[in-house]
């Protein structure tokens, strides 16, 4: 399927390859003026949140240097960091992850530039090993960055200082993400996932309008379907495009509206033209994960066959059978069809009948019949509830203190886009301030892969060590400020 | 002093910078034929001492990486530092010696390339960090090594398995030395050191006969001699050429010794007219050392004012003393002179009047009237004591349990000669065969820069882990079986 139409694909994804703009930044406290000898520590922070690579202006103090010096890197994207060790960590996320070295310098003075690439704003450096016959000084450091957005074409935006700090992080956070491609955090996995690529397209649109990124991402995708022309959750690009041997329901099914989104932003519809049918197959393929008699997604017990959110105890029946609605909705954008329309109006039904509880006025999900606020936001943004009887989901799960939670931005993004489909723009508006903000107050540079108010600590990972500070889909505070959905006409 | 000649010496020195010979060695094991997960370790054996860079071929098994590989790489000269850590060392040299490395490699398959030079024969790979998701295949290793040693020069020396063994070994330990320079350990310190200098020059004559390297060496002391013309014990190459900021008196005299003996080898009288004046200068920079009415050196508090041997129990007085007078010697070898020949037998005549124990026939040294090895060898060396009185000198001191004994190859190179010089050529072969043979014996491709029989740990340094594997003044058995001195004809 689609087998002869790949190779094609890839080549449009290869010559839209963009430039980089580069930027040279530089420590704005941490620069020794004092000499370092062995067993010393210094903090470089840069300012801000940067993506690149850090060249190091070495000298010594005191006799030649009779031994080399060995120094330990760590950079780290939030203070945090700075004193959390891997010592005890058993995550099962790698920690190669964990942005450190440790180097040897044989000659100094010395310029050293370290060949790999790095999402940080403190860099610690401790002196490990060195001769007492000499002292070290670091006289210059400079992180050379990268990035493929163009401060140049985004309008400044105005608002009240609380809003304005929002707008300048989230930028800051795409900002950081937008390299060769939209990657899901410059730190950790530095990959293109489909639900991050969502939502960085929307806020792109309003700020960076780099299309042309967002257009080589949807043709990554199409280059590495499946034979079957399933999208995968994510892909790599390095050494060669190769998709991911992860494959999630919600996330294939995105590729339909990040499609449509695209469009619509760019009015590229050639590009349209040329990858709704491996938009539409996307449907066509969800189908065995129907039950035909009840026309409801079938619940699965496979650990992430949906993702939704980081939280391991959300039941995904409803968030997936939503999900589908939803997409299935942006693929009648593209191309009118009355026969998915149709389907589309009997699956909802499906929902409301078989997984809605009337009394409580909740949806709920799987076979325990699961309340969770992810289920109310979702069948609000898939339009299987409107007007008044959505709103009063969002106020009825507010009541149920079981409820499962939403634990990232990612999810919150879509709890603060239910509440302006339904109204409350307002609303809307204080989730915003209230949980971007918590992490602006927190010092974030750049918006968290993670992040609980309660809990600054948590991580699905088993241990913070690995979360990300910078991460694509933790953007869209930009996208709710700038888009125009926020107010009231629209 | 000299001022008007170092730039023109400086010249001469960087224009005998050799042309380095390059070879590829690959392991004769380790390569692993099962992938390796987190937690994992492989040794790669090289089958020989090799100075040189690593290149590694990686690739995965399993999934695409879905994380970087993080690696530890530990480079070893022999077989026991594969297991040593540097956990609770606290010795003065430097730990940024061991020769360890962290790496993250972001893209796999991948060439990995080592930018540091390192010395070893057995590579020790742990792998400190990995995704569940792929393993490890370390698919192939090649250290590319290089040396400025000929092997096409040196014909092959025939003896017994025992003396072919000794002769191989340290061939092997000159050719890892020499390099750009002769380094006197190509882990540690790589540095030019005047006294091992002397005995790579003696063992090069009869051996890779690289006679331009030794005078390029001759001529780099010459550059970095101090505003007064005295030589430094060491210097350094990179950046700059530059002295380190350490005199030694036995150092700088033994540049007059090995201007001679390069002289006598090479045919290369145009040095030996350009830097005797140098030379002979370090004679009368010495005579502060002398005490005017006794016409003995003075002893002195300051740790390393001489060096002798590792023995930090050692009183130097009598072995500078003697140093001095086999020194003024080699001078009178190149420049006949009346005057200084009637010096060094007053001098002579003062160590017998002053430093003589008649009644047990031993040289003593310093207030507390020290008996040691060290003094005899170098008594007999200095020919302060000649013929039958020699031989009784290195007699009596085997009957001196409280003798300060001797803790270097170094020294005991100089042992081995004393005993040749007294005509005890068997028992100097014995010692050579029981010594070095030891370390043959322990599985040295090179020797090591440090060796007692009884306690293989032994170490100057607070710990084994900084030793050397390889060091040059411990490649003298080649000059003994090649230069004839062994035989009883000489």
């Amino acid at each position: 399927m689609f087998e002869d139409r790949k190779e094609q694909w890839l080549k449009t994804a290869r010559s839209l390859k963009p430039a980089l703009y580069e930027e040279v930044g530089r420590p704005s406290s941490g620069l020794s003026l004092h000499a370092l000898r062995e067993g010393d520590s210094v903090v470089l922070d840069f300012g801000d949140h940067y993506v690149g690579h850090l060249a190091l202006k070495l000298t010594n103090e005191g006799s030649h240097p009779d031994a080399p010096a060995w120094l330990a890197l760590k950079f780290c994207e939030n203070r945090r960091e700075l004193s959390e060790t891997l010592e005890g960590y058993n995550g099962w996320i790698s920690k190669s992850w964990v942005q450190q070295e440790q180097i040897h310098i044989d000659v100094l003075p010395a310029e050293v530039c370290l060949p790999r690439r790095y999402a940080f704003r403190f860099v610690r450096i401790d002196v490990l090993g060195l001769s007492s016959k000499y002292r070290l000084v670091i006289e210059d450091a400079v992180a050379r960055t990268t990035t493929s957005a163009n401060d140049a074409c985004v309008r400044k935006y105005v608002g009240c200082a609380e809003d304005e700090a929002l707008d300048r992080v989230a930028l800051r956070t795409l900002r950081s993400c937008m390299q060769d491609f939209f990657e899901d955090g410059p730190k950790r996995d530095r990959r293109l996932w489909m639900g991050d690529l969502r939502l960085q397209a929307l806020t792109n649109a309003v700020t960076y309008r780099n299309f042309d990124l967002v257009k080589r991402c949807l043709y990554l995708f199409a280059a590495v379907a499946d034979v079957e022309g399933c999208i995968p959750a994510c892909l790599f690009t390095e050494p060669e495009v190769e998709a991911d041997d992860t494959y999630m329901f919600d996330y294939s099914l995105f590729f339909i509206p990040t499609l449509r989104d695209y469009v619509k932003a760019s009015g590229d519809v050639r590009t349209r033209e040329d990858l709704l049918p491996l938009a539409l197959k996307q449907l066509e393929l969800s189908e065995t994960q129907f039950d035909p008699d009840t026309q409801l997604v079938k619940d699965c017990d496979r650990l992430g066959w949906c993702f939704v959110d980081w939280e391991l105890a959300l039941n995904k029946q409803l968030c997936a059978h939503a999900i589908w609605i939803y997409c299935a909705q942006a693929a009648c954008d593209m191309a009118p069809d009355p026969v998915l329309s149709r389907k589309i109006a009997v699956r909802k039904q499906a929902a409301i009948r078989y997984l809605f509880d009337k009394e409580r006025h909740l949806f709920v999900s799987g076979a325990m019949r699961q309340v969770s606020w992810a289920s109310q936001v979702w069948a609000v943004l898939a339009g299987i509830v409107e007007g008044t009887d959505a709103a009063a989901c969002l106020d009825s799960v507010v009541e149920c203190p079981d409820a499962v939670g939403m634990v990232t931005p990612y999810m919150m993004h879509h709890y603060a886009e239910a509440l302006c489909k339904t109204g409350r723009k307002k609303q809307a508006l204080s989730v915003i301030r209230d949980y971007w903000g918590k992490m602006v107050q927190n010092g974030a540079d750049t918006f968290w892969e993670l992040f609980n108010p309660l809990d600054p600590d948590e991580s699905p990972y088993g241990s913070a060590v690995v979360n990300n500070y910078c991460h694509a889909w933790s953007c869209t505070p930009a996208w709710f400020l700038r888009s125009g959905i926020l107010e009231d006409n629209v």
